[in-house]
């Protein structure tokens, strides 16, 4: 019985642990919809959150904890993203290996567009200090290159006789690049910012994927 | 008389004024060489330079004083290295545009390759602070915009009536992204690191754009 209500207690101890720690996260998501990464500090998201500044400091690595929070944010956006059924691209009923390149470029631009606000700082942050990344992100790295392999393998015959996992490589590492270049130059000001449409964009990157699975068949 | 001694004065301190720049300049470009920009502060910079933090702080913006002297770094050694004529591909004498295409790859893959130590953070920093970067970067941007369109008006046979301005633009934005996920994933841990030498980056560059070109002639 004792044994029980220590369970019980400590349970009460790890909820309110976790609703601290989803009222952070949800106050850094607030904040960097309408602010820079930058000009967030420690008081801010005290304030919004409504919790300590001790307490977000207990949480994440003190000397780093702002970085820390807007991983951990980004990891947990990306992940519930992936969680809706709608979200995913349609590979399955695609008719040709082009329509399927569209619809995957079609559901990045989606996702890009819909948290660009904390995948820009994210990446920029997970770049300068890559050591606070943890596994999570190298684990998302390789899923999408394996779901390049598997969707590359289906449609095979296309290939002709081409080593599927250096093609997979190459067009995810393709895809990825063509899409950070997106996230990282949205600012008027620069020449890369393309300023092409979902659809234009998706179908300059299939001719790419289309014509460079094909100068290899040659 | 009074005029000219005056002005000789002025010159001299304009001298003196230069020669402290170089030294601050010269002082984060050896640092960078041997540990990473994040742990780079002004203490260590003054120490290397033989200059006083006032003098630092003095010439650069208070506040930005370390990104600003890494971005100025950066547009520096770009600029020096653009003005070394072996440094540029020799393009005039391909005799296709294949080989082009893998002439200007090894050229950028060489630049990247002896620059790295500084483009990196100077690109992390300037996508975190874009207004510090000030007109030379976007400069540079426009500059090697219009190089690609020179070089595929001249081989606008292979191009089957396309608009040029337009495949410049993506061919050009291809480039730079595929070497800017080199630049930023060159740690063993990520997916996004190919791997790959020069010579066969160069080559799957050039499948994908002269595949992106032949596209557009169906």
């Amino acid at each position: 019985m004792g044994l029980l209500v220590e369970k019980g207690a400590k349970k009460a101890v790890q909820k309110r642990s976790q609703i601290t720690r989803d009222k952070i996260m949800q106050a850094m998501d607030e904040l960097l919809q309408v602010e820079s990464f930058e000009v967030i500090n420690i008081a801010k998201l005290s304030t919004t959150a409504g919790v300590s500044a001790a307490s977000i400091y207990q949480r994440f690595e003190n000397k780093d904890a702002l970085i820390s929070i807007l991983i951990a944010l980004y990891i947990e956006k990306v992940r519930v993203w992936n969680e809706v059924a709608q979200n995913q691209p349609d590979v399955q009923s695609a008719e040709n290996l082009r329509e399927v390149l569209l619809r995957i470029a079609l559901a990045a631009w989606r996702q890009f567009e819909a948290l660009s606000y904390v995948m820009r700082p994210a990446y920029l942050y997970s770049r300068l200090r890559p050591e606070l990344l943890g596994g999570h992100w190298q684990a998302q790295e390789k899923r999408a290159l394996h779901g390049f392999e598997a969707m590359l393998n289906q449609w095979a015959g296309e290939l002709a006789g081409r080593n599927i996992a250096q093609v997979a490589a190459m067009v995810s590492y393709f895809y990825n690049m063509m899409f950070l270049g997106k996230l990282m130059h949205n600012d008027a000001q620069s020449s890369w910012n393309l300023g092409l449409g979902a659809e234009e964009f998706a179908e300059n990157l299939a001719d790419f994927v289309m014509g460079y699975l094909e100068q290899g068949r040659r």
